[in-house]
Formats: structure tokens, C-alpha cells, sequence
């Protein structure tokens, strides 16, 4: 018996990304705050497949799911370099890259316990994005700066 | 531009898991404990997919993971009439149906706060299926049934 092909739907409308780095695809999910999300529409989660110029990626693709570039640059937050395709009419119609926000608001947690942002207190934390090349970001309130980010994704 | 095509590796080795109810992929992957797992393996995730007989289904491919029929059958509590189809050497060598297991121990908790197996007692939760057609588990200890068995799968 051969081995069933398996297909992943061609879509009218949507969002593909691409170029994930190998397993983070359940932290892009997270950031994007559809992890866990019930649906009727198809979506396709593909992990450490085999990249055409070698090496492993994870793709995610999402029936009926537009996303902002807000949106889809969080998804450099836990993997730069993916590449974000707009589906309408079953073409791609728009194509970038993520690119990581300057300001990330509400989405990460502070790694430092003391923060007045793990107080318990009517504050939204704020990262902002260093200078340098390193895809660093560091707390607003308290300066710590964040080491893993795909960690610090609040559920 | 047209639409990317999206291949799901071939596999030399593991498992596919079809017809699984739509939108229980993601049980599926928790009651087999494969939640979260971290891998340098592929796996693919369908989700809401068109079957060709119409409707639609979920589908998971694991790279080099051979469920036990005993694993497999832990399918069935939370998608019945699931395939697994096991693949050696790029072939499927094994189909079979996912069967309703009897016994299902230490995988569900019961919902019942005041039964033995919630009181951190050193108990393993056991449930039973029933004699009916229902596909109906019965805790051992207090003789509750489950209602909603995919809410029931232990983190």
C-alpha cells in the first residue's frame, strides 16, 4: 500500500507564513493569540519540514485570517525572517517579511519577579526594541531585558 | 502571484493518523501525550481539511513516532472511527480503525470533585467503557460518567 498523499489546501482566502524557524510554529500560534482557537475554517500546521535550499522551517496557514502587519510582525518576535503571503481571490496579493516591532505592548511578560508589571497593578507591559542588532528587548518599567523570548509570550 | 504550493512530507517512517473529527487534532495530540512535544521530527497538523467524501476532517502525520495499538486506541476517546495508518520503509504496513479502549487508565480525570481520584490521594484515575453503543466511560471509583471526554484528558 503507497503512502497516502496528503495535501494542504489550496485557499481563496488567507494567510500563509512561511520561513518559520524549525518548531516554533506553536509560539507563532501563541503570539498571534490563535493557539487554542476553535475554527470551522482549515488551517495547517507543518513542523521541521524539509526546506527546498536544505535545512528544516515550520509553515502555517490559516483559512479566512487576514493578518494586519502589526499582527504579523509579532511573529518576529519568536522568529525572524518568517515571511507573511496574503491570500484573496486564491492568489497572493500582498508578500513581506515580519519585522520585529520597535514596541511589543501586552503580549510579553517581565522575567523580573520585582516589576511593577508582575504587581498585580493596572499596567500593561511594554518592551521596546534595542538599538543594536541583536533583536534584543528590554522592559520599559524596570529595563530588564528579555533573554527567551518565545518563554516570555503570556498565555 | 499564484498561491504557494504546500507539500506534507513523505515519510519514511511513522504514523498517519485520518479521519479524525474536525477540530480534535489538538485533543488528539494531548490524549497521546505528543502536546507540546518538542521534536527535530516533522509533523503535520490538518486541521478542518475537505475530505473527498465531502465534510470536513483532521489529520496528523507524525515523523518517525510508531503508535502501539494500545496508544492508538486512546485516539478513539476523543475522535471514534479515526485511522492509523502505520508507515515503514515509505509504505503503510499496518491500517486499522482506532477502537474505543475498555479500560482507560491514568489519562482522564473524573469531573466529579468529591471522588477519590481528586482528593491527591496516590490513586491512578480508571474509567470504563460501557456496555451500550454511546461510546460512554464510567469512572471505577464513584461511577460517574463523563460527559465531555476531551475536556476530561489530563494536561
Amino acid at each position: 500500500m503507497s503512502q497516502q498523499y496528503m495535501k494542504v489546501e489550496k485557499i481563496e482566502r488567507g494567510t500563509v507564513i512561511d520561513h518559520i524557524l524549525p518548531s516554533m510554529a506553536f509560539d507563532v500560534l501563541r503570539v498571534l493569540g490563535l493557539s487554542g482557537l476553535s475554527t470551522d475554517k482549515s488551517m495547517s500546521i507543518l513542523v521541521n519540514s524539509h526546506s527546498k535550499k536544505g535545512g528544516r522551517k515550520d509553515i502555517l496557514k490559516f483559512e479566512d485570517v487576514e493578518l494586519s502587519a502589526e499582527e504579523a510582525n509579532l511573529v518576529a518576535l519568536v522568529s525572524p525572517r518568517a515571511t507573511i503571503n496574503i491570500i484573496v481571490g486564491g492568489k497572493v496579493v500582498r508578500k513581506f517579511n515580519a519585522e520585529a516591532p520597535k514596541v511589543v505592548r501586552g503580549i510579553l511578560t517581565c522575567s523580573n519577579p520585582n516589576c511593577i508589571s508582575n504587581q498585580n497593578e493596572p499596567v500593561t507591559t511594554e518592551f521596546k526594541l534595542g538599538p543594536d542588532e541583536g533583536h534584543r528587548y528590554v522592559c520599559t518599567y524596570c529595563e530588564r531585558e528579555i533573554v527567551d523570548l518565545a518563554k516570555r509570550v503570556s498565555a
